[in-house]
Formats: structure tokens, C-alpha cells, sequence
């Protein structure tokens, strides 16, 4: 037995109802159900009152009130909730229904999800769902990655509900993504490079406010002024409207009386651990996760600050005195952060294609790395003008092995340069911390230097633990017994 | 059956043969097996000849040498092979039986087979071994955790054959570290910040080699003359010795000729995941693993070298002109280099410790840190003077909750404050890429600010995703709609 509904949501959670209108909205007939089914109640008989859905009671009716091949996705907290449904789900199910997982999952659970639904006879996509719960409303970025089959089946409702981009608003953000949990390590990749962004945007604010002296308002025209250039994307905007909200008990700006203890959902931190695991320096992600690390660590902080000496007056006062003029000229000192903030994102959006080129070799994905870079034009958080260019640089070059390396990357990199380098230094002697700015740039001297002193690292390796080295000018492996070699020493 | 051998080695590599001849020249009688028992015999034959050795060609054979209750350490690779040992080992034990594992095993498989093996009647003990195959051979440093009834009956051995240190060399670097996997975990700890001493040491290295122009005769001296002082350590003195050492072929120093790609065991990567899972910025060893990874993309470094400008004659005059001034007088460039390094050091040991807090309290082990501290005053590769200090603090304030805020060590970060900004910048200006160094400096400047920007990071959550914020001002959790509070932009 089968219903006539288009699409089934279970887990109506803000994300959920809203995902659901949004599909019923493009002209479909929306099937939702809730475990604790108060809900499915109160959104039938509120925001859905009058439209086209079926609000069930039990998986058994949820299942069957919907059409085949059936296209049921939960948006439910990550973990044995989505086993637990798949579980409920299946005795229900006939061949070819196509169950889909929006959450936030760690694409291994992904992997392992595709082929057990699979063999049962079933489809699975596990998909990317980015832009907060006004995208999933008005149109979402969505990275789906799973059993291509179902590909086809699902491509039209998931792209008309999709945010668009281009000249004429028609490119939908949203195409298949690749095999099993490609999707979610797609979505989980754009979630990294937003906390780098976050990161990176924070820090230029300290700095802005700390070393520039700049008020709210005048930051408020500073991230407007930004919005319009080489920076223009969403963070960038919503920063700018954060410095122009004021408390309505105080009056003062809102921004002032938040606690400055960062939380975090899980996704960053996964995405510096898959990086560890593969071997790629994904080292912004990783400073944006420990910063807020530490930004936790608030108590201890405020202890330390009355311990812990910063600069002092007097100290290398030539280098002081440099950046006091640096720093004293309002106008230079904001470009300088502000060309600090745009290397260091070109920096992090690279990293991010590097682990994506080293995952999808790992899995065999065959990830389309231009078209990831389409995906988030629109829709998600990080949305930015900025990603036209990385698709244009994937386009033109597909096996592009780093982006700094592309022609208008690598010229951004370079115009930024001496700003870049001047910001670092400022934030260096004043003690002001700078983490991911720093992580960024010693990203770039390190990555253009042909030779790194890791021929000291393998000899110690090779001293204390007989690990072996290789050479720069012959082939081979090579063990050296330096105690035997070595100058003996006088004491 | 029982035999009169007091313990017994599985595993004959170097490590293995090197621990099992140093238990025996202690006075212990030693039964060995290897799974190829060809390495059994060579053994007897060779090194073991003439000694208290017996060897055997059965696990059985093995089992029913040793005297009860039996000590049957085993020194494999990590992983899948230590529970087929385990397996293979349970059916000849009697109760009381202690099986031992000295591999750098995961700690996680420590806490596992802890559990397993004393469900069977049996003790488990996880050792850290450290010192490489002549600390093996010598005196370790030993970490053991696990069943702590077996404790007193491995104890005098395990400290006999262990390193000693002390005014009268008789202070054993072994003690009990603790239940399940806490001997593990410190051993990975130990590891982790091996790793960053050593990418500390390489960026001291780089700086002195390609800012200062010193050669590897220079750089000699320079590493004697540290190992005299508040940087002395073993990786120090190894590496001043390795400047020492020419190649035969070249009578070059086989320093430069060794590829500058490192290799990496996977100790250094799990405390990074680790610290990542606690939540605590353990930011230096991170740094010193990605380090690691971009050398070893040597192809890529060497085509990027061609095409990614490094700073520019003339950027940042004034900067620039106080940077030359500081690296021109070489004796004060090398004082910068060793404050740096030695600072680094600091907020490297600091992290480290903060990671076995943390570490300690989500697993229950009530970790000695003082006690840690002394188990790697010897025998390990991280031995250092230094540790005498971090042994003292933690002795003074057992609750100290970070090493920089004992008295002792913020006074060295103030002394070494001036020169490691200035060595920071230096390299910044120059181009040389010093990871470690600025991530140390970070931290130090993150973790005494009472302020971080992350309240601008929690209005953008709140404001994308409606994640809540919490107040300096006043107790609760809030949410905000800024898109309805914000000032109305006029494009």
C-alpha cells in the first residue's frame, strides 16, 4: 500500500519543519512524522494549517502514505538516532524507496549506512544541509552523496528546493556529490572552512578593536566597507549587522555583554582529525577548533591574565616603534588587517581542497572539486562572491594541486604579502594572538620552500631509533651509526 | 607446569633482544619467543650465549618456562597482532599470570584489554617503553598502567632494568602511573612532545642556518654551548653531535644530504585526535605533526617554490630595516633563537600537561604529574634537566593548573618574552617558516588574555543558527533575532 505524498520528513525539529515547508512550498505533497508526535499536531495544525501534508503518527503510516519509490528523510541528531530509524524504517520499505539522512554525520557512519541500506535492496543519500534554519526555509545549499541511483529520483525536488546562484538566480546550489559519504565529507569540509572564517574574522575584529581603537559603530562601517570588495560573503554581512545591534536592557551594543566562551558542535573538530589521519596540513580548521578551545578555558584565563606578563614597555624598540607607526595610521592599519583576513581565508579554502583531493583519492570518490565550490556559492554559511573564483580556478584546471597556485590566487597571495606579514608582526609585538592569521602564513612560507629542516628531524629519528633516512642525491635507504661518528666531546 | 625462568620476551626485533638482554643482566632468568623461530635461535646462539637464557619455539614452551606468577611481556607492533598474542597466550596461563604489552599501543586498547584480560583471572599491564634500542638495552624510561595488583610483583624488575637518575643515579625512572591505559596515554604524551622539541629544534635550526649564516661547525657550537644550560636534553646534545658527522662518501655533513621529507609513527597524530576529543589546545605537538606532513609533500614544495614570491625588498621599510639590525649582530640573533626555542619549550611541556589533566579526570586515572615528570627525567628521549623543574612544580602545587603560572616558569617566559617576540617577527619579516615557535606564542598571548573575541563568534552563531549565548553581565541563555534588530542596510 502507498499514499500519494511526494516526500516523507521525520524529526521536526526547527530544521525539519522548516525543510518541510519549504518542499511543500515548490508545489509537493509533504508527509511528516515525529516521535513525540505532539509536534506533527502542533505544526499540522499551525505553520502547515492548509497546506498540502499528511501529518502521521507511526512510522508504519508515515511510510505508506507516501508514493513510490519512496523519498523519506529524517533531520534528526546525528549518532544511533539515524540507525535507530533506519531500523524502524526498513520492515516497511519496498525495493527502491530511497531513505535520506540531512543531518550532520560523520561521513564514516555514511559509508557504512550506504552499503548495509543497499544490500537490503534499498537506497540511501546521505546529504549536506547548510544555511541555518532560514536556509533550510527559503533554500538551503545540499551536498547529497549516497546511491547515485536514487540520484535521479530525488535530483528535481532537492535542486527546486535548493538556493540559486548566477546571473539570472537559475544555477541550483545543490548536485550529486559522489559515492556513499562523499556528501557529508563535503558538508562536513564546508563547516571547517566556516570555522576558519569564523576564526579568521574574529581575530581582525580584536585587532580592529584592541590595537585600532575602532568603536562598534566604526566597526559596523569597516565590515560594510569589506562587504563590498574581495571579502563580500555572508559572515562578512552578518558581522557587520552584529556591531549595529544594541542590548535592549542597556542599550549598549549587544556584542559587548556576550560571554566570550566559543561553543562548537563537532564538525571542525572532525575535520582536524580526518586531516591527522590523511596526512594534509589542514592547520587553520585546527587553530579555529583549539581557539575556541581556549576561549572555553575562560576562568583559568582571567586568573592568568593577572600572572602572565605581556609585552613591555622598552622592549626591541626599533621593532615597537615600526609598529607604532604601522598601527597609528588608522586607513593602513585596516587594510593591513583586512589583507591579513583575505590571504589567510585564501589559505584556508586551500587547505580545505587539499584534504578534499587527499579524502576522495582515499575513498574514490572522484570528487568534482569546481563543482563543490558551486555548491557553496549560495545557500550555506560560508556563501561568497570569492567561490566564483575557486570555481573558475577548478574549472580551468581540474587537477589544480593547491589554489594559491592558480594565476588570481597566487596574485592575491602576493599583493597581500607585506600587509600580511606587517599584521602578523604588529599582532606579534603588541600581544595581541593571532593564531589562525599565524597558522596561515607560516602555511605559505612553508609550503613554497623547497627545502624544509626535516633533514635534521630524520637524522635525530634516525640517531635515537634507527627509523632511516633517504637521501637528496642518491636513491636508496639509508641507516647511519652516528654514535660511532660523531666528534666525541671534550666533557 | 612450571618452569624457574622470572620472565619472559616476546618478540625479538632490536627493541625486543636489547629489553630481554637487559632484564637478564640484572640477574633474571629470561625465556624468549619470536613467531619466526629462527630469531629465537640466533638469539641464543649470538648475543644471549653463554647467558640465563632459554629460548622456545611454542607459546606453550614459553608458558611453561616461566616461573608463576608468570611475567610475559610482549614488544610487537601495535595493534591486531598484541590480541592474537593475547589469545594465543590465555589458554597456558594460571591464575595471577601478568601479561605485559610494551608496544605503543593506542590507549584505548589498553583500557580494553585491561578489562578483557582480568575477566579471565589474569593481570594486564600496558608499558610505555621509551629510549630506543640502546635505552632498551641500558636502562628505558618505563610508564606502566594496568592491574595494579600485579604491580608489586613486576616492580623491582621493571625498576632494575629501568633508567636512573639523581645525585646518586639510584632514583629508578619507573613507577606506577596508573589503572588500564594511563601508562599508554603518558607514553603517548611523552611522544607527542618528542615530537615538538624536535620540529622546535628544526626551526632554531633553519633560523640559525639560513637567517645567521651558521655552518654546521657554527651550529656545533651553538648546540654545545645550549646543552650546557637551561636547555639541556638529549635532543640537544644528539643533535649538536649530528652536525659533528661527515658523510663517507662526500665528506660532506651528511646533514645536507639527508631529504628534508619526515616520517611519522602515528604517536605524535593520536595525541593531536586526543586533545581534539578533550577539548584542550594541545596546539604545539598539532603544529609539529602537520610539520611534518607538508615536508613530506616534497614535489609540491619544490614546483610551489618556483612560483610563490616570498617577501619583497622594500615591503615594510621600517620593519624590515629593525629586523636586519637584530639578525646582522649574530650573538644577539642566537640569544633570540634559544629564548624562543626555550620558551616554546615551556608552552609545549605546559600543553602536555594540561592534555594528562584532562585526560586524567575523563578516565578516573588520579595521574602523579610530578611522578610523570621524574619518569622522564631518564632514559627517554625527551630526558632533559628541564624536567627537574616541572617535577619541583608540580611537587610545590600538585593542582597547579598550568606550568606557565608556576613561579619559575613565568619568570623565564618574562625574561624569555622580548626575544621570542622579536625571533617571531624576525622570521615573519624574513619569510622562514617557524610553525612551532608562533603556535607557542599564541597560546602564551591567547591564554593570558581575560578578553578573546569570541563573544563575536557566539553573536554569529546565535544569529545563523540560533545556538544561544551566555552574558558577562548576568546568568541564563540567550538568543537574539538580530535580522529584526539590525540596522537596515541602505543597498
Amino acid at each position: 500500500m502507498s499514499g500519494d505524498c511526494d516526500f516523507g520528513l521525520i524529526g521536526l525539529a526547527v530544521m525539519g519543519e522548516n525543510l518541510a515547508l519549504n518542499v511543500e512550498s515548490r508545489g509537493y505533497k509533504v508527509a511528516v512524522y515525529n516521535r513525540t508526535t505532539d509536534k506533527v499536531d502542533a505544526l499540522i495544525e499551525g505553520r502547515a494549517a492548509g497546506k498540502n501534508f499528511v501529518g502521521c503518527h507511526s512510522i508504519e503510516e508515515f511510510v505508506k502514505s507516501c508514493a513510490r519509490p519512496r523519498k523519506l528523510m529524517m533531520l534528526v541528531k546525528a549518532g544511533p538516532a539515524v540507525d535507530a530509524i533506519i531500523e524502524q524504517l526498513t520492515p516497511f520499505l519496498e525495493p527502491g524507496d530511497i531513505i535520506i539522512d540531512g543531518g550532520n554525520t560523520h561521513y564514516a557512519d555514511t559509508e557504512r549506512r550506504t552499503k548495509e541500506v543497499e544490500a537490503k535492496g534499498f537506497h540511501f543519500i546521505g546529504t549536506g544541509v547548510s544555511g541555518g534554519e532560514e536556509g533550510a526555509l527559503k533554500g538551503p545549499s545540499l551536498m547529497p552523496g549516497g546511491s547515485k541511483d536514487a540520484w535521479p529520483m530525488v535530483k528535481e525536488m532537492f535542486q527546486a528546493i535548493s538556493a540559486k546562484v548566477g546571473p539570472n538566480n537559475d544555477i541550483p546550489c545543490c548536485d550529486w556529490v559522489g559515492p556513499r559519504g562523499a556528501g557529508h565529507y563535503v558538508k562536513m569540509v564546508h563547516n571547517g572552512i566556516e570555522y576558519g572564517d569564523m576564526q579568521l574574522i574574529c581575530e581582525a575584529y580584536q585587532l580592529l578593536k584592541d590595537v585600532g581603537g575602532l568603536t562598534n559603530d566604526e566597526l559596523y562601517d569597516v565590515f560594510d566597507e569589506w562587504n563590498k570588495g574581495e571579502l563580500q560573503s555572508y559572515l562578512i554581512e552578518i558581522t557587520r549587522d552584529i556591531f549595529s545591534v544594541k542590548d535592549g536592557d542597556t542599550n549598549d551594543h549587544l556584542v559587548d555583554r556576550i560571554l566570550d566562551v566559543a561553543g562548537a558542535k563537532g564538525t571542525g573538530k572532525w575535520m582536524s582529525q580526518l586531516a591527522l589521519d590523511l596526512g594534509v596540513p589542514s592547520t587553520l580548521v585546527t587553530s579555529a577548533v583549539f581557539a575556541r578551545g581556549i576561549s572555553a578555558q575562560k576562568e583559568a584565563r582571567v586568573r592568568a591574565s593577572s600572572i602572565l606578563p605581556g609585552p613591555a614597555e622598552g622592549d626591541n624598540p626599533k621593532l615597537a616603534a615600526a609598529v607604532a607607526e604601522l598601527a597609528g595610521d588608522r586607513a593602513t592599519f585596516i587594510e593591513m588587517v583586512r589583507q591579513g583576513l583575505y590571504a589567510s581565508k585564501i589559505v584556508s579554502y586551500a587547505q580545505g581542497f587539499v584534504q578534499l583531493q587527499a579524502a576522495s583519492q582515499e575513498h574514490d570518490w572522484d570528487l568534482d572539486y569546481g563543482q563543490c565550490a558551486l555548491l557553496w556559492r549560495g545557500g550555506c554559511i560560508i556563501r561568497a562572491q570569492f567561490l566564483d573564483r575557486i570555481k573558475e580556478a577548478f574549472d580551468d584546471q581540474p587537477n589544480l594541486e593547491n589554489l594559491m597556485l592558480y594565476p588570481y590566487f597566487k596574485d592575491a597571495m602576493a599583493t597581500a604579502q607585506p600587509h600580511f606579514r606587517a599584521v602578523v608582526m604588529a599582532a606579534t609585538q603588541l600581544g595581541v594572538p593571532v593564531p589562525a592569521f599565524s597558522t596561515a602564513l607560516a602555511y605559505y612560507d612553508s609550503y613554497r620552500r623547497d627545502r624544509l629542516p626535516a633533514n635534521l628531524l630524520q637524522a635525530q629519528r634516525d640517531y635515537f631509533g634507527a627509523h632511516t633516512y633517504k637521501r637528496t642525491d642518491k636513491d636508496g635507504v639509508y641507516h647511519t651509526e652516528w654514535l660511532d661518528l660523531r666528534k666525541q666531546p671534550t666533557s
